[in-house]
């Protein structure tokens, strides 16, 4: 046990779900106070979300239905990760590759993205890619989504102006326009 | 059933755990070209999370502990909704009075976030908060976290630099940023 008095010592995880992609335990946690509790815990592969960049001032964003709030989203190209531990990067060229068909020369790394840090492991790597040009599509099974090229700007408003929530794009959106900002970036 | 190609058609919610906070389900759902498919889906009420802006340049943070990665995050103050479909900047104001005794007189709404579309149903109403002024501080049973302000560019540059990766945190502190650069908030 940590001595910052914030931290909790995990004493045993109960597994309650295993799912094809979700795992959820319950955690027995001590607190700082020594007191007991119970924390619920969704363990997530983790995955990879990449803002393809043109150098027209466009990027690739896709529409894409999600079924926990029965909607389509705009989106970055995303995946998860095949496996806990996997490289984000590799992830990210995977997930590029096949729902776009684009690779790219240059990738930045725009930071990792914890999602919801109160109750999963989740954490999505963010990445820009420049230098696009065309593979080869192969979407997952199962897979249904469309890839449409936008204007960065008009995106960039969608997300100040709340039309754009999906968390890892507002996250990849917001810092790739600061690196645009500083010349970090140059599409 | 939606004929935009994208949305899917959901036909039953099992529930598979039940627990405190988390509600799982497993969906079946038909996708876009007729095909059966399963969807595990993390049931959460949502939350609301608030950035207090002070005059003299400095924003009030927390260091948190988090059992699902077992580490001490740098978050903006932050709580979960009472229950579905409370008001976000109703439970934003709770959270804040909770955990740092303050109060606020003018409220600007920062965009939602939606943590992780592909597995949850999670939104976070995301605030900023300025004109603030001294409450009292009752945390929650359990809770423990130590609030701290620091300078608004050192929090940016930590962002930027990915020290401060919770997801929240980052959108609503990029959020800020781009309406402190236009004048839609002056703390």
């Amino acid at each position: 046990m940590h001595n910052d008095g914030l931290s909790e010592t995990i004493l045993s995880a109960k597994p309650v779900f295993d799912g094809r992609i979700l795992h959820v335990e319950v955690l027995d946690v001590t607190l700082p106070d020594g007191s007991p509790a119970k924390r619920e815990v969704v363990r997530h592969p983790g995955a990879a979300a990449v803002l393809p960049m043109w150098p027209d001032g466009t990027v690739t964003m896709e529409r894409q239905y999600r079924a926990p709030l029965d909607r389509v989203f705009w989106e970055v190209p995303a995946g998860k990760l095949d496996h806990k531990g996997e490289d984000r990067l590799d992830a990210a060229k995977r997930e590029l590759l096949e729902e776009t068909g684009l690779v790219a020369d240059k990738w930045v790394h725009l930071g990792d993205y914890a999602s919801s840090v109160g109750f999963t492991d989740e954490v999505i790597g963010l990445y820009a890619a420049c230098g696009l040009h065309a593979g080869a599509t192969h979407l997952d099974e199962g897979e249904f989504l469309r890839a449409e090229r936008r204007p960065f700007a008009e995106v960039l408003a969608d997300v100040l102006a709340g039309r754009i929530i999906d968390g890892k794009t507002v996250c990849a959106v917001l810092q790739a326009n600061e690196r645009l900002r500083t010349g970090e970036i140059v599409p």
